[in-house]
């Protein structure tokens, strides 16, 4: 492996840890636990793993020894920066805790459990992927952890390896699966513990006791740079209009934190679109009008922020998806027997009224896209549209109609960009290095300490890295019941934008000026060497929910 | 303006001198110059500013006082991070040979001189764009100034300020323009000095004694972060293979450099491209050949490097451009009357076999591209055309038809970025603060020497910059006449990627390892702060082209 000067540099970088994880640990378990909601069902499908206390690590004289045991992790999912620390952190908290500790990673995620490939992760191995980003250390991989025949043949492995304890890395529905296999394994007493930890660049995966999701903050701030780049060429050049679409799944969490960070002329919001049950063209006259009223004084740029999720929050859209869903998946075969350049028309025919006129109303290409690329179940491939352009397109033809009433009097001329792959594997901000490492060396403590079926979960991160709080989460406490292709299941609640959280308030309080006036911030590239308000500070996501 | 903490942080940043410049300076000439070639036509064109010494500074003891002057500066075309130090560094220069010397910025490049457009560059607005990225101090432009009257406008407003010297900072065609105008004020003896600076991420502005562009340092860092984030995300999910389009008009200089840095399984050097005649089949060809091989150890994911250029470096492609052009010019009415869906047969039948067969092989959406978007003259507008996509797609039927012969065994997913607007506004890296921070101080000295038609030059920037040599290289000494429309001109010489020289070398020699290896280095984002193996290196290229 070739390394940069850089990665070569940071190799030496210390995680910080709270420090209550600094010596000896004594693991103090708080009340008991209910779940966010549907307490009688979860607890019935989790009657090994449900209302278990919280836990909080402290400092204690006392020295406890551990004996020996062997851990295996696993990275599910999405690559977000930080899972190598993640790794070291376990692998430093099993050693400190006893030498003859082992750590086995699972390569390409969960079906390396299945499939039993594996492989020991020593220190030579650790050495080399301390804070440095990306998965590649044993990989990820999708494989859902959800069937009996699965833990059975991970079981088997996990014996062979006589591994006591399994850490598995990932988002919302990897640690649900976690706690699925925690209750499995405590159920039929195997003597394995689960272990979660809260993984995701999106940042959806958070709550009262789980402050925030790794990767985020590094993720946030690789699109900042750039968006900021960007904005300094735009304000410098004074002709585009650049559509930024930024990755995030369903939340726009990533959207709106890049905006604290940047101060675009607009960021749409889905949750709010949703809230406001926003049509495509009320986005579109809302970003036009901000447009017309820059050009209005003379200034024929600015940037736009959208998130990737967007159009799913759209409720016409949605409803128009679903139609088509349903007209496509019932009419394959009279569809695929009409000419391609009466498709079109076909299905504005076909359509309800309502679907119709939106269907009309869309760019060709787009028009195309929903009919045209569709997934192995037959559906739309939301995610492939490209809203930036859609958007852009649609801004344009308005502007142009405007353009004849007299209402706008400028140009406009657009560039587009998507976000996503830049960010998810950047080596970790000072933010996400330590609080990965951190989690991981909690993972680390709740093992020793019995646990299973919790998520590692580190607290107070807005301040110094001493003061955070290291403790354990029930999975259950996270969950509730909802609907997912056609039955009810336990999950892990998704965390969607909340419009009244200090986030969006601080955005939504500003938005107008920073729509008019051009007041860019450019945040530059993540530092890891300078002062400490350049290089350590989270996210402004968590400092204003923190600052409540 | 709001500021990041990064700028806050930033603006403290003093940058480096060479050691000749921090005293008192004197000039001291060399021999006579020559320019490239041509040398009658060009001695002809210039009678006043040609054949003048190469001018080096040197310290000196002796107190020399200048008298108080006017400068004015301008920003000519794209962005590139640095521009602001320049300013700053005419500022400082002036200011420190005498304090009361005033610095006028002509507002959104040489329209502004051309209609008196500017402001006065106080220290208060110096001060608040140092070590900053962008133009948008006064703003760039793109305004060729190549005629009398423009000259006759600009000298008017130069009077009216008793500005004595201009400044132009700009590319090849801008410093071109820089010494026709210092010929026609020298002609007229206008007393108005104009000193060109060399800028352009494309880093295709360079020679003998101009060693690299300002702001290709900081592009190339930036656009080589962002790849290596990627790159380590394909080697963690392992399954997509990116295509990477980037910035850089015709010259390869900076996807070789980025892939210097990356070390990526394929890039494509457009130079190399044309010199070995390469159809693009060849080049389709080429790409799926490192993939299949890939494949068959098992690795269905790598990265492409494209330069923006490419297409007009494939002769057979600028052939089928050419008679395109042609034949639309002069069959508008005919071709417009076509139906869409008609249109790619029509032009086959017209076209001429060789370059039928050409059109028929491209994908539908860009061989629609070819016919229909087309510029004010009626060109295709080849920088356009997503060559990222194009080539996915080519390399996509070619493995498919290489998996029916089995000559294929792996899986095929792509995914298409292209880098330009990301690192062209960011701010300078140490390397680019201090060098076009020498370069405006340099040029101060030029005009306090009384130069005219020099452009700044700084050399042997890969030594610690106590060491750098600043001088001024007369601009015809670069140049030669070429065919613009038709017209021989005297025009600075475009400096491509040399398939001779010490960068592409070094490519070429690794790159069969880099193809079938997973060796990719990741950069990191741009340090300021930390250690100086980290923090201040110059580009690949220059360290490799300065290493003979």
């Amino acid at each position: 492996m070739t390394k940069s000067a850089l990665q070569i540099a940071r190799a030496a970088y210390q995680p910080k840890l709270p420090k209550a994880l600094k010596g000896a640990v004594k693991a103090v378990a708080g009340a008991a636990t209910q779940s966010v909601a549907d307490q009688e069902a979860i607890q019935k499908l989790f009657p090994n793993t449900y209302g278990m206390p919280l836990i909080k690590f402290e400092a204690t004289d006392e020295v406890v020894t551990f004996p020996a045991m062997n851990v295996g992790v696993i990275l599910s999912g999405g690559q977000a920066p930080g899972g190598h620390n993640v790794i070291s952190g376990i692998f430093d908290g099993i050693k400190k805790l006893n030498k003859d500790s082992k750590l086995y990673g699972f390569i390409l995620g969960p079906g390396g459990l299945v499939d039993h490939n594996y492989m020991e992760l020593t220190a030579d191995i650790i050495d080399e992927y301390r804070n440095t980003g990306g998965f590649d250390i044993i990989g990820s991989g999708r494989t859902k952890l959800e069937k009996e025949d699965q833990f059975e043949k991970g079981l088997e492995i996990l014996k062979q390896l006589d591994i006591k304890a399994l850490v598995i890395i990932g988002g919302d529905d990897s640690n649900t699966n976690a706690c699925v296999l925690a209750e499995y394994y405590a159920a039929k007493k195997c003597g394995v513990q689960v272990i979660g930890c809260p993984k995701t660049i999106d940042g959806d995966l958070k709550n009262e006791m789980i402050e925030t999701s790794f990767g985020f903050d590094t993720a946030c701030k690789v699109y900042s740079e750039v968006i900021g780049n960007i904005q300094r060429d735009c304000n410098s050049a004074r002709k585009y209009w650049h559509f930024i679409k930024l990755m995030g799944r369903s939340a726009s969490h990533i959207a709106l934190e890049c905006a604290l960070q940047v101060q675009p002329n607009v960021c749409i919001v889905s949750e709010e679109v949703e809230a406001k049950d926003m049509s495509l063209d009320d986005v579109v006259t809302y970003i036009a009008q901000v447009v017309a009223n820059r050009a209005a004084q003379g200034n024929n740029f600015g940037t736009v922020l959208i998130p990737e999720g967007l159009i799913e929050f759209i409720p016409a859209m949605k409803r128009l998806i679903a139609e088509l869903n349903d007209f496509l998946a019932a009419n394959a075969e009279e569809f695929s027997q009409i000419k391609k350049s009466h498709q079109r028309d076909y299905i504005i025919r076909k359509l309800s009224p309502e679907n119709a006129a939106i269907y009309a109303s869309l760019p060709e290409g787009v028009a195309r896209q929903l009919t045209l690329d569709r997934d192995p179940h037959g559906n739309v491939q939301v995610s492939l549209i490209e809203t930036e352009k859609l958007l852009s397109e649609m801004v344009a033809t308005k502007l142009a109609a405007w353009k004849e009433e007299g209402k706008f009097v400028g140009k406009f001329a657009s560039q587009h960009h998507f976000f996503g792959y830049e960010g998810r594997c950047a080596a970790p901000s000072n933010y996400d290095a330590d609080y990965c490492y951190s989690l991981g060396y909690t993972a680390a403590s709740l093992i020793a300490n019995g646990k299973t079926g919790y998520m590692s979960s580190v607290r107070n991160t807005t301040a110094p890295a001493d003061e955070w709080i290291a403790g354990g989460v029930p999975i259950t406490m996270m969950m509730n019941m909802e609907r997912r292709h056609g039955e009810m299941k336990p999950v892990i609640q998704k965390a969607l934008v909340k419009l009244d959280g200090a986030p969006f308030k601080a955005f939504a309080a500003q938005r107008d000026q920073w729509a008019i006036t051009t007041d860019y911030v450019y945040p530059g590239p993540i530092q890891y060497f300078g002062p400490t308000e350049v290089c350590d500070q989270p996210t402004k996501t968590l400092q204003l929910e923190q600052a409540k």
